[in-house]
């Protein structure tokens, strides 16, 4: 019988991700029909009758499954490179806060589309993000071809009459499912230290009531946990869970200073993580204990943060954080192994989502988001293990071509939706004018 | 008068490194004569009179002193990502030294070669090396055009005789100044664990007769720290100061294990080191304390390491480790800040070079090592800071041309020297070779 399909791929190998399936697949071809694979494997056990409306040859390039940014704030492009190397409280305080203070819709469409090409080009086909002037963002990913799982970032601090509250359970209702289901939506709380039991308890009941999922920062210094020790006698996990945040899909990021107790309850509860290895590299806020974590059963994803603290968002680059961060830490050099770095960015990432158990692998059924990585580079010679020169040796610009949901949105480095030079002019100039604002 | 120079070239902004030089200059012009920088500066301020052979214009580059790369063992990019994720022993045991012993002079060559592009396509335009085969290595940097510091690794183990010790001699007498003076030499023990005292001693008064430097290994791992004092009763630092190894010019690889008494030593004795973070991280050796070296007065520069353990030779991304990682080691974000750790990549590790006075910032008299970073890509926008930007945003696809000793090697990512293609068909056939030996 005839199979039709949209798309039949042929490329150097792929590394499925897939339950079952090899780790590495050589001289693979890859059928999508819609927005999904229907068919993944070895070019010589392909279907005998395959008709595809576009045959792609890449015999240069590994198929991997798109990464999976697990913590970001996309719009904080526009901070890049703003009071770097300053001590946290100095930083926020100075530069961040008075900066966010200007923030516009506008800047965050902008902001957020840049970040999005900027994804897109190292591979990375979905992101969680949690930030302000959601709707400007949701915008970006529907103009950009990205997949995203949007939240509207709150505090009681700055909530007092949880309007704001209200205003993101909106945001969340209007676009979950958006832009044929690239867009998902979480409920977020910044955190424990800025965000006052009831308020957590009332939003944690607005997401329970509505079957959505929440996306917090956990754990992330030292002097958090201080706060949560002083102010309730608990760590933020044992508080946050007592609040009830880990009885609906939690994803927390950072949790640098988990205690085993806190991996335990949060392991029980099913909690995601997302490890964010340079932004807490950079702002020394210290070392995730990520082997722990997941011999603890803890789904572990991997994040980049916002751009103002890593100062990229190259998933690729953070995924080799990970594991070098991993091993030097506990001084063991198996620690990590490139796999398991590599599914934690995609498979792991993937499941720390709403809808996750649709993407983050290459197989029949899934999502085809596909990132395709050229293998030409010096750095990529010799080819003694696909998975290891991935990890340890790929830059993001070898990333040549990507696919989410079914149809390329950048191919041999040109995005196809979005007009770079435009973006990037606009976000200079946005860029400069909330500086301008912040030095006043 | 007319200056009549060889380059003239206007780029978007420069980062001279140079004493007295602000940190940036913006719209710079660099006028090159032969293989030196005849004049440097902002564009506005330059001489009048000046008639130049080539006019470059990158109107969105930035200029910055090509990267020194203190320590590798270039060829090993033939084993890049083979055994990755083994206990240390293992790795070296089963994989790296049967493998090793299959290495000809032709397969140094090679790999020397194809670790010269890459390293170049990331902006490195002088490297300190240490391995065998090293005509083959020599002839490598002759061909590609980059710079290097040569030295035949040499350990008691394997040469009972000194024979091997001799042969080392004779090529540092026979490179030192070729290649219009971009091959220097040093004499090389492999480590003190590797080599007996008397040996060392040997070595120290032949690279003493001859005014040549010392390129070593110390203080890597725990295990060789404990080797010292149970064979020595001191530390390796201090064992190899006893043998008058800091005596000479020496540049010491790795430092991750030294006490506070041993940087002491080796500030007075003014010992170069190279901190090399990806390698300490990957094989989990631990983390070199820089902010205390540097406090104590040392010279730190940073290198790769072997791709065997790293698994590329991009000195980006290894400034980058080197600043994230002092910062989470240290819980200080204001550790190592940008612009310190790009001088580190760049003026310092030219120190820890014979004739390194002359290279590693862009001004009057400094031989013409540039590296010119294209602004173009996404994670490069906005441009709040220059050297922030560069430090912990660009990568290596992001360098457009490189010159070395005052000549383009590379252009718009076009080696001008090398067969790009045949090198690396070469490497791969012989490092299936190579493999296929080990697995015997």
């Amino acid at each position: 019988m005839l199979m039709k399909v949209d798309y039949s791929i042929r490329c150097r190998a792929m590394v499925p991700m897939a339950e079952g399936a090899p780790d590495v697949v050589r001289d693979a071809l890859i059928l999508i029909r819609g927005n999904k694979v229907e068919w993944a494997g070895a070019a010589k056990d392909a279907p005998v009758d395959v008709s595809a409306a576009n045959v792609v040859n890449m015999p240069h390039a590994y198929a991997i499954p798109g990464f999976v940014n697990t913590h970001t704030h996309a719009a904080m492009v526009l901070m890049r490179g703003f009071g770097d190397d300053l001590a946290l409280q100095e930083w926020l305080t100075t530069k961040i806060f008075p900066t966010e203070e200007g923030l516009t819709g506008d800047d965050v469409y902008w902001g957020t589309l840049l970040a999005s090409i900027e994804m897109i080009k190292s591979g990375c086909t979905s992101f969680a993000d949690m930030y302000f002037f959601m709707e400007g963002a949701a915008q970006a990913v529907a103009d950009s071809g990205i997949r995203a799982t949007l939240a509207r970032s709150v505090s009681s601090i700055s909530d007092p009459n949880a309007e704001k509250l209200k205003e993101s359970l909106e945001f969340c209702l209007r676009w979950n499912g958006v832009a044929d289901g690239r867009i998902t939506t979480m409920m977020s709380p910044h955190s424990l230290y800025t965000c006052s039991p009831y308020y957590v308890r009332r939003l944690v009941n607005l997401a329970k009531e509505n079957g959505l999922g929440i996306h917090t920062h956990l754990a992330e210094t030292k002097r958090e946990e201080q706060y949560a020790m002083e102010n309730f006698g608990m760590s933020t996990a044992r508080k946050m869970d007592e609040l009830g945040l880990f009885d609906v899909k939690a994803l927390v990021a950072h949790c640098v200073w988990l205690s085993d107790e806190d991996m335990g309850i949060m392991a029980e509860k099913g909690v995601c993580v997302a490890h964010n290895p340079g932004s807490n590299m950079k702002i020394a806020s210290g070392i995730a204990r990520v082997t722990d974590m997941r011999k603890k059963g803890l789904t572990v994803g991997i994040g980049t943060d916002g751009a103002a603290s890593n100062n990229n968002l190259d998933m690729l680059e953070e995924m080799r954080l990970a594991t070098l961060l991993a091993k030097v830490s506990t001084l063991d050099p198996t620690a990590l192994p490139a796999r398991e770095t590599l599914k934690m960015a995609t498979l792991d990432g993937a499941k720390c989502l709403p809808g996750g158990d649709t993407i983050g692998a290459i197989a029949h059924g899934m999502k085809a988001d596909i990132a395709f990585i050229d293998t030409r580079a010096e750095h990529m010679c010799p080819e003694h293990d696909v998975i290891s020169n991935i990890v340890y040796a790929a830059s993001a610009a070898d990333v040549d071509t990507v696919f989410v949901d079914g149809k390329p949105v950048m191919q041999g480095r040109r995005m196809l939706y979005v007009d770079e030079q435009e973006v990037k002019r606009q976000c200079a100039e946005r860029a400069a004018r909330l500086v301008g604002r912040s030095k006043v």
